[in-house]
């Protein structure tokens, strides 16, 4: 097996705070083998307006300035087409919908998607990203629970493409067999992001082990198998967005019975090799420059030119145990796959 | 709302464990207001034998002589139809299978209970009861996960229904719907324990919620939902085994990446209260006594007389919250509804 080449990684959905978590983070992005981070917006408060988002990156930038930030905005009821055409003169790439921000009805709660069609209409306009976090509330009066929330979720993807035809939209971490269907029956304007550790978990996984439990939840083998297949399909619409989540360790670790433990996976520090060394395990080696690179650069409009390209070299190794802890200040977070073997390390020069 | 009667309570799938956490939680079975305990032979190493279950027997009785304890053997290759005679003439009740047990082959695993076929025929002989702990294995090939993996062993009830139609089979800690269908369908000879807790949880309380985790885990809100129908109905196959089982706390609240928490609740020592409040709240109050004395008596051949019925009063509080630990040398451990209020007491003379 020979070295593999990867041009200017990117990762189309990652977490990387505030403060000293985001010290302790924001370099794992390079450290991880990525020059393109694409920052989630819920931070405490989130980040809704223009200037809270540049101010962010400036933060970002300040701690790793090596690393691109593209940062989306936090879709909540203050949102207003007038802040979107200032965030878009910002440069500012897209706007994030949780589903909290849209449920503040009791059932069904994301019918109210349609008081933010204004909203999605400066922004197909202007040509901002639409990133779905696509799960409905659970409600056991319509049996919705964190395993079929995602399924549930679809019909708002289609009524939302169907509406704005040529706004760019993401499905984030996709974890379904259905999704990954819905995705490819839309238009060319929907893409889907996949996370690593999706790739990797099921259910049974997560089941009494809070390091390995992330929402949305990790779901069936045959939901896994879908995603691989998607990815060794190299089909362009499917691109990694890692959902890389740091939680301090004890809130990982541990659970009271009033409160269970932090949902989220950490992978940043590991990416790329973490990436590589999963599409081996199904096939799908020779998809991984397109899957962590190409085609979310090109959804994005974030294409390389021969001269931006920074090649990140990648050769397999016997076995490079991952890091069981990252420290820094009083932060501690447990990475995904910590203690255990990858197959792939990134070339240092 | 006035006091309930309850003549003899009896819990039909306990764990009680050995040594100082016998000592800690078999004292509980009386607490919780249960004259009888159907125990659980997976102890370390299992009760395979007459004799290791006539001395389990012994040690319980040592700890509290007022409670009767019904024994059942943990099925084994080494498990003949002679020891099955011997177990009936001591006095041995049942016989468990864990699918663990079974599952020596890859894959399905389960198919070899036909190995078992001639113990089963002695058991039939002698009307011993055959305990199912009704999930198949985990199996990516063929995806099957902990969430399907009840609905998938329903086959195997089927066939040994039908391959010994008078042998008194009871399906212990049903979960889904398609079980509670699976009992219904099956001749008298068929039944079914279920849990306090699977009355009241669904997937998403224990998705990284370690103490809400349990084996089989708690599943879709209408899967719980057909729990309380058929209790609700008063379907006389249908009865309480609590499946309460003790863990030391540590092993409940905390995972590292390398070792999740043990799968197991808690609720012996608030047993009966809890069973009141949690029929109470979807409308089956008036079933409390056949779900949780005479319907699994009269399964089991332990019905009661004039003479021996021990009733238990239980009276309405305003709120009576659960302790959030029990200790006892070195033992902690947490009860399900730990601190939180129950609506009923036992009234102690």
């Amino acid at each position: 097996m020979s070295e593999i080449i990867v041009a200017s990684p990117a990762d189309f959905h990652v977490h990387l705070r505030q403060g000293n978590m985001a010290k302790l983070v924001t370099p794992h992005v390079r450290l991880g083998g990525f020059s393109l981070a694409y920052v989630m917006p819920n931070l405490k408060p989130p980040i809704t307006t223009t200037s809270q988002a540049l101010a962010y990156k400036a933060e970002l930038e300040s701690i790793d300035p090596t690393v691109e930030y593209l940062m989306t905005l936090y879709l909540s009821p203050d949102l207003t087409p007038d802040e979107i055409f200032k965030a878009k003169e910002a440069g500012i790439v897209g706007v994030k919908s949780y589903p909290r921000g849209v449920t503040t009805n009791s059932d069904g709660g994301i019918e109210s998607y349609e008081m933010y069609y204004p909203v999605f209409e400066a922004m197909q306009r202007v040509d901002m990203v639409l990133n779905l976090h696509g799960e409905i509330p659970s409600d056991t009066k319509t049996n919705t629970h964190i395993l079929n929330a995602e399924p549930k979720f679809l019909t708002h993807l289609h009524s939302l493409h169907k509406a704005f035809p040529t706004l760019r939209i993401v499905l984030e971490h996709a974890t379904t067999r259905a999704a990954v269907e819905a995705v490819k029956a839309c238009g060319s304007t929907v893409a889907c992001t996949i996370t690593a550790h999706h790739l990797e978990l099921t259910v049974d996984d997560w089941a009494g082990q809070s390091f390995n439990f992330c929402k949305p939840v990790a779901k069936f083998p045959d939901d896994r198998e879908a995603l691989r297949e998607v990815i060794r399909e190299g089909h362009p619409r499917f691109f990694l967005g890692s959902d890389s989540a740091p939680h301090p360790v004890t809130s990982k670790s541990t659970s009271t019975p009033t409160q269970g433990c932090a949902a989220g996976i950490y992978t940043s520090p590991i990416l790329l090799p973490l990436m590589a060394h999963l599409l081996e395990s199904f096939g799908a080696l020779d998809k991984l420059e397109g899957f962590v690179s190409n085609f979310g650069r090109r959804f994005y409009h974030q294409e390389l030119s021969t001269e931006n390209a920074e090649n990140v070299i990648l050769r397999p190794v016997g076995a490079c145990n991952v890091e069981k802890e990252y420290h820094a200040e009083e932060q501690g977070v447990v990475p995904f796959w910590a203690g255990k073997e990858l197959h792939w390390e990134i070339v240092r020069s």
